[in-house]
């Protein structure tokens, strides 16, 4: 691996370790019968789309309109955009109908009413239900909802109902036991609503799509369809939750040591929260833990026996609370790794990758 | 105000506020007989930079060897990089300094003895000086490392000593009294060093940097130049500190308003964590704030009376917790206004901004 060129904070993608991830997902998806539809939001990448094509993906996940039309370029069976539809994008979400099969989702009856006056091609939906933490959706037993939801799309044959989505978020801040409990009780709302709606829509399909369940869990009845995101990287926090370990994590973000304070056990960075976001881990101390120290080598980097991490950041700087092994070893001028602690919100702070091979990757830029 | 083309959260920028900021500042330092070089890594633009120029602003600071690129087109008459010197930018420096006057910040010998044996053009530099909250600089009273540097800069010609710099970036987090205490010690640090070495070096100035110091404090005795960055937009954390009021803050990230729930008082936004950045305040009663709604109108925006806030965000969504008076006027695909917690990570995440005019504004992209 050629560091010569990093000069300034970078976010490397180890291709094998994300390939790894791709392809555990893919046999688990196929083991478990499931249509893997992976999330983008987490790469935001071409290149690691097409990484994602060569294991056989074909539909894929989005968050924005925006990041629809990045990914239309693609050749993608369908893209879904997973976030309760937003009326104002409905010029550019029926720009990008004519040329890619889409599918949005809906959670009230004023916006499913709009879009029927106001599509031009056909679009799929989901109906999104409130995984049980209040962000998003219809609330699992409020029928009366998803109803007039399903009734407003049969005033027009523009919507056409693919089934219902539920996005767990909530495991990322669970244990084990917990994740459990919470895929339990999406497999049963799943099942439900689809037993319920199966006479009606003979083709609909139920899907969830947290990284959590997606890695522990091995059972997933009722589910048909899954679409995570995070797996793609992973990050601290889920090798936290047990969803990977920290050799599953595809991404460091290189910094530059700038000082050393050997009386203190810190190493100051270039690396802050505009480069790794402010995203926090707590330490069994009770310490904070903003990013955890590895040692770039050829192929792509090492992660130390005793652990050194970022204690505090501001928005360029990182404050490494350094081992006394990091501490013999390292000079002013050397890059280190930080392993991020939600790697979706590093990648987006950073807005493009190096690969080990010294290879610019892209990410969508902007917001 | 054109919010016609507003489908997506985009971050509107108010010109009167921000040139009322400016204007105050460059006043306060009139009369305080300091001269203001602002820290543009707040804005990251060239269309504020130039309004800045129209008060006389001529030389400014930034945080990295790329801010200092950006900024190198438009003629400053010094750019002054205020992050302990990275030497792995060492090359960039040369080729930046060929051009334009640039003043960089050193901590420690090595990196000093670096660039003694690596420079080709003259660069001034500070020594950086600990605020007292251990983040970054040499210990006030650490006379030998101030030394060793002093000795090891002056084996070359190419390194010119301006003098001594703090940052006091733990203002941030006190209040009115605290804010006071600790800008009596930066002064008292400032002037006790500035009479140290004054005979050595004539032209030695002092720097002091923080926003809230620069806004609340009348007294700058010991201080010759400040260097604020966040009064250009000021934003919540700002005002609850007392260095502005909310109507000095400049941007407000405009979000479309996609789920109304009245039983919860929540309204659901397109706008997440990648658009406003992750950092949160606590309101009085313990809830967490993660910026607060205001209503756009022709010229700009207002705040309501009984305020409603942000009280949850994740990637890209975010719940707001809504006034009766907010719930009865809003609408699903409404634009909502949200005055952020730190205006420079939001600036930083969002990576260009809406003139109240509908004109786009540049910003530095990229890290």
């Amino acid at each position: 691996m050629s560091y010569l060129s990093i000069d300034s904070p970078t976010l490397v993608l180890n291709e094998s370790i994300c390939r790894r991830n791709i392809s555990r997902m893919v046999e688990k998806a196929k083991i478990n019968q499931l249509k893997l539809i992976p999330h983008f939001k987490t790469h935001q990448s071409h290149i690691v789309g097409e990484w994602c094509k060569s294991f056989g993906i074909d539909e894929i996940t989005v968050s924005s309109i925006k990041m629809a039309e990045y990914f239309s370029s693609q050749n993608w069976k369908n893209i879904h955009i997973a976030f309760p539809f937003n009326p104002l994008a409905v010029q550019r979400l029926n720009k990008l109908a004519q040329k890619q099969q889409l599918s949005i989702q809906l959670v009230n009856a004023e916006v499913t009413a709009f879009l029927a006056d106001s599509l031009e091609h056909e679009v799929g939906f989901f109906i999104e239900i409130d995984a049980g933490y209040g962000r998003t959706g219809v609330e699992v037993s409020d029928f009366g909802l998803i109803e007039a939801i399903m009734r407003k799309a049969q005033s027009t044959n523009k919507l056409k109902f693919k089934g219902f989505y539920i996005h767990a978020g909530h495991t990322y801040h669970a244990d084990r036991p917990g994740i459990k409990a919470i895929h339990e009780q999406t497999k049963a709302a799943l099942h439900m609503l689809k037993d319920k709606y199966i006479s009606e829509f003979h083709g609909l399909v139920t899907r969830s799509g947290d990284t959590p369940s997606c890695s522990i869990m091995d059972e997933f009845e009722g589910i048909d369809e899954i679409g995570p995101g995070n797996f793609i990287f992973y990050d601290l926090t889920q090798a936290k939750i047990g969803s990977c370990t920290k050799e599953d994590i595809a991404v460091a973000l290189a910094v530059p040591v700038i000082d050393i304070r050997k009386d203190r056990h810190e190493i100051l960075v270039h690396g802050g929260g505009v480069h790794l976001s402010k995203d926090v881990l707590t330490n069994p101390d009770g310490s904070s833990n903003f990013g955890e120290v590895v040692f770039f080598d050829q192929d792509g980097w090492k992660t130390p026996s005793t652990p050194s991490f970022i204690k505090s950041i501001s928005q360029e700087h990182g404050i490494i609370n350094a081992s006394d092994s990091l501490l013999q070893k390292v000079k002013i001028g050397d890059v280190l790794g930080i392993l991020p602690v939600h790697s979706c919100m590093t990648a987006d702070c950073m807005g493009s990758y190096l690969s080990t091979k010294g290879e610019k990757i892209d990410h969508l830029e902007g917001q």
